[in-house]
């Protein structure tokens, strides 16, 4: 099996999506975050900035979405009309269906895990970090603001929970759920790359 | 680093205890886990097959030990009176530590990571596997009744989690509370084996 896709979940400000693009480049396959968007909005026809803005305001969107199908059981919608959060929802799964059928790759976010999930040979990753470095990275290198940071980075966190079990009904952060969890703090960046990478070697050969 | 400890915490029938037998005997380590119940014995005075019926019986226990509380603070017993859970889980515990300074070792189940967390440089890692290949393994190999297979698997679970919540407050489950989470039926045990040395390794030259 050389045709793994990788998938990584990660808690924000862990390094998750720096250590997903190095696994990209040491193996020379793909990366995908933000193309994810990009094809997202090509193929849906919704604009670049609405689909990232959503993705920012996810927990209200799918408060928003519940309501929006409460109402329309009522009445005004119909039953086949689709909340926006949804609307976003599906125009990235299939987003990263098209980018999957590709070939092997990284994807990063978005539960790639759940959308390919019985579809492709997957290794499901997930990258933690303790709440102390996650802010200090938060901090140092997305800039984000300091004095709100520990709210910050758990209100993420928090919105990937959410939009992992609403749409999955999988609990984001339970180990079962992946096939490899790895705390950076503990492995370092650049271990989290090699370990990645050597349980792709090894499901490779299997 | 490589005084490294080895803590497994690993799913009913997800294979690892076999996972870190093999992986101590690859690192030429010693490996603990009935050798906790007869450490725990000699110096508790408690007899070894007294706690091995408490570890079985865990969840009772740890009700009875709730009960206990209750009714110590009416009278019978002084607050300083442990129920017969906690002597287990502190002869257990002091067991784990003696092991532990002993040197670099690979330690199964009892939340050893929970005991040692702060005192020693670990490496803690989780091993789950799918519900189905746990049932198989389970009645292939520990040689459990087949009839009531998944209700014995969900119910040695929610034991280890229950003694992970109440003795240290933690997920059992959730991957952030360790360095390394493997699902053995993606990796197979021997490729398990040789990411959780890989890792150590990793963490020896850090």
């Amino acid at each position: 099996m050389n045709d793994i896709i990788i998938t990584i979940s990660r808690q924000y400000g862990s390094g998750g999506r720096q250590i997903g693009q190095k696994v990209a480049d040491a193996l020379g396959i793909p990366f995908y975050d933000k193309e994810i968007i990009d094809l997202a909005a090509k193929e849906s026809g919704l604009a670049v900035d609405f689909i990232r803005g959503q993705e920012k305001q996810l927990t209200q969107s799918l408060l928003f979405s519940i309501v929006t199908n409460v109402t329309a059981s009522g009445g005004t919608f119909g039953p086949n009309v689709l909340s926006l959060a949804d609307q976003v929802y599906l125009a990235e799964a299939n987003a990263i269906r098209q980018l999957a059928d590709k070939g092997p790759c990284v994807i990063v976010g978005r539960c790639a895990d759940g959308v390919l999930k019985r579809e492709k040979p997957l290794l499901r990753v997930y990258v933690s970090a303790d709440l102390e470095s996650r802010c200090k990275r938060a901090v140092g290198e997305y800039g984000d603001k300091e004095e709100t940071i520990k709210k910050t980075v758990r209100d993420r966190d928090k919105q990937r929970a959410r939009y992992c079990q609403h749409y999955y009904d999988q609990a984001w952060e339970d180990a079962d759920n992946y096939d490899l969890c790895l705390n950076s703090d503990t492995l370092g960046i650049e271990g989290c790359v090699k370990v990645i990478c050597h349980a792709r070697e090894l499901l490779s050969v299997k």
